[in-house]
């Protein structure tokens, strides 16, 4: 029997740079290792022209942390890199420190504290890779995948990606895609460890491996039933569909188009299927969909999209860009001085100010210590994540995630939910600094 | 004791589409399943304006391959998917067909197949999301990463990207970074399983941990030696840099600044160091460096560049776009024929041909059942890979790879070498179609 890639008790220690693991070493040294620090992730800004962001990879980076932990092995590596007092030290050690953060599925904005991560400078210190690497992936493919959910109005996308990014990438991104609204993901793996509804249609390859297009289609019919889903363009789409409710008859379940003048084709395909008397049978289309090719066929007779490449890479912004940093020591607000890069100093407190209506109005961030009059219709944004090390119980599941999103959107003015290049949908607000 | 990131053992099965299941159980019910197939993998372009692509994760997709295998979790989740007569065959699989490819670190142009799978529909079909995943994201970053070695002209390159990826995706990075040429990465996990070496130097909060820098530098002085790397930029370089030859002495290592213009503080820093007396210190640059950047720092004294975002995300090309294509069927070629995406059908054969001087000239695509003379200077590009299901024996390593592409990109018309954006270095001509 071979192992599964079900990830229980693989240690996620090493997925870190090794400065990490040197600092770490050094602070033990100097007795700073015990100060108690405060990390923030928050993004400068923004990707180009975008108006919100998505955080998404919470529920995997709680998961991840609560499987830091040094065995043999990963000693075994290190005992190159740090000393032995150092290598005794991490045998021992899991996070036992504190993070809040933005609940996953809520929107961002620039400067938003996106997550706070509070304890000694040794328990916080080497979190910083496994951190970013999950939150910046998760949230980039995610705040790409929500915009095109709205491009699409309403219209299931698929997310079929997987064989454009890495091949554990792919498994995230099928998450992230879903948490933003996708319908269903062709990652096999997505369904087994995070529950997502698997969906697919066939290649074209299932055409050419057939004697001719009808026996392909016939086949496929008897084996998956007329629901099926068959793919009408790999000679000429017109005969393609003909041959298709040839074998399957009216009540076939879709055809998918994956090439030519998407818009076009759809049209045609919408009329000819109906004089066909197929007229419940969907209109799947794909190749290289981004959020502004879905908009563009909101007016044609389009029933379900396919979306791969673009999804995930995050069309265009593959990486959130999202920093962790030392914004306090011993209570202390320290933060980077020189240059373009600076950063405000001190645990930061945030809330979102909603109009009556319950639209978005603005971000204000506001040193912790100081904590600012919370309104009627204001909201807290940051929730407890883990205690003492312990992920809080109840942490929402990724089907509640996605709903959290959904309502989050609703809240946005109406000119952020615009794919047009623009600035923030909400400004963020630093006040008291 | 923890389990550990290693991958032995662990099944790749299910990183792949679910329509490759539903393909194979509809192939196993009509007797399609048997047929011979030949699939083959290649980009029908480059990147905007790229000269030539890198073939990267060859070893890792060999050793993948072999951890194809449906053990009882797969199944378990299968069992929604296929019907009980493919769940017994999916038990028993192993591929046991045939691969031929162009070697890891080989240079490829637009149609150069690059991989060629053979062996029943069955044992091929199902390969295609893994292949693609693999070869799709490391070749992406390693092109991006051979452009930035080039750019930087023999002054090594750490990759330090980790945290700006999934962090699965960062330890394959660190991988193909190191195959085009970067001499060190950040990434523990990339050391531990692919024996890459490590780097790193110290984060800001290791200064904003310390009560001030002096004592930050000292610190780490003491814990790393002198041959550490001093990053001075967190308050103001100039007064940075003087601590840090105060901390470590006129022998100090490096030091390294993270931000600001590079060119100008590099400059500025060498010519500190040197009335500091420090005349070996080196200086070592980060902070959003692309091929573009180092590049334009080519004639400022700095010894060595660390690169994060824009290797591990190619480089505004996060993804390689190769496709895995059906192309022959028990011998007889197959092609789609409809819209733009029209492919060449038949398994094809390759040469790349080469001046006297050992500059090349083409790329020959040709019907693999028409031969083609094989001139003085000509190389036939594919060797075997996989032999009826086992990897052949003496597969280069990683290392040998490295070697393979510094001594390719020799053979690149210089034109070709320049990051400027323009036509593939060489033409690929498809004789005999």
């Amino acid at each position: 029997m071979t192992g599964s890639p079900s990830s229980a008790g693989v240690s996620t220690a090493l997925l870190t740079d090794r400065y990490e693991l040197t600092m770490l070493a050094a602070a033990f040294a100097d007795g700073t290792a015990q100060r108690e620090c405060v990390f923030e992730v928050f993004a400068r800004r923004l990707p180009d022209g975008r108006r919100y962001g998505v955080v998404a990879g919470t529920g995997r980076l709680i998961e991840s942390i609560t499987r830091f932990r040094f065995g043999e092995q990963e000693l075994d590596l290190l005992s190159d890199v740090v000393d032995r007092a150092t290598l005794d030290r991490l045998a021992d050690y899991r996070f036992s420190g504190d993070i809040d953060g933005y609940p996953e599925g809520e929107l961002y904005f620039p400067g938003s504290p996106i997550l706070t991560v509070c304890g000694t400078f040794a328990d916080t210190v080497i979190l910083e890779t496994l951190v970013l690497s999950i939150l910046n992936h998760d949230s980039a493919v995610a705040s790409a995948a929500a915009r095109m959910v709205t491009a699409a109005a309403g219209r299931p996308i698929i997310e079929m990606g997987s064989r454009r990014t890495h091949e554990a990438a792919a498994v995230a991104a099928a998450r992230a895609a879903y948490l933003a609204g996708f319908a269903s993901t062709s990652n096999l793996e997505a369904q087994r460890r995070h529950g997502i509804p698997t969906a697919g249609t066939a290649a074209h390859a299932w055409v050419l491996l057939h004697d001719d297009e009808l026996s392909a289609f016939r086949s496929q019919v008897a084996a998956l039933g007329t629901k099926t889903t068959l793919l009408v363009d790999t000679y000429d789409i017109r005969r393609g569909i003909e041959l298709a409710v040839e074998a399957a008859g009216t009540e076939l379940g879709a055809v998918r188009i994956d090439s030519g003048d998407l818009g076009v084709l759809a049209r045609q395909a919408r009329e000819q299927l109906d004089k066909l008397g197929a007229t419940n049978t969907r209109i799947v289309v794909s190749g290289d969909l981004d959020e502004y090719a879905i908009a563009a066929l909101r007016a044609e007779p389009v029933d379900s999209y396919g979306v791969g490449t673009s999804v995930v890479t995050g069309s265009g912004a593959p990486t959130a860009g999202m920093v962790y940093k030392l914004v306090e020591v011993d209570g202390r607000p320290v933060a980077k001085r020189s240059a373009s890069k600076e950063s405000r100093g001190g645990r930061k407190g945030v809330l979102r100010r909603y109009k009556p209506t319950g639209t978005a109005t603005e971000e204000v961030v506001f040193p912790a210590r100081n904590p600012i009059p919370v309104g009627e219709h204001d909201r807290l944004m940051q929730v407890p994540l883990i205690r003492g090390g312990e992920p809080v119980p109840d942490l929402p599941t990724l089907e509640e995630s996605r709903e959290h999103l959904k309502r989050a959107l609703v809240t946005v003015p109406w000119e952020g939910l615009k794919l047009s290049r623009g600035e923030p949908a909400i400004p963020t607000v630093f006040e008291g600094f």
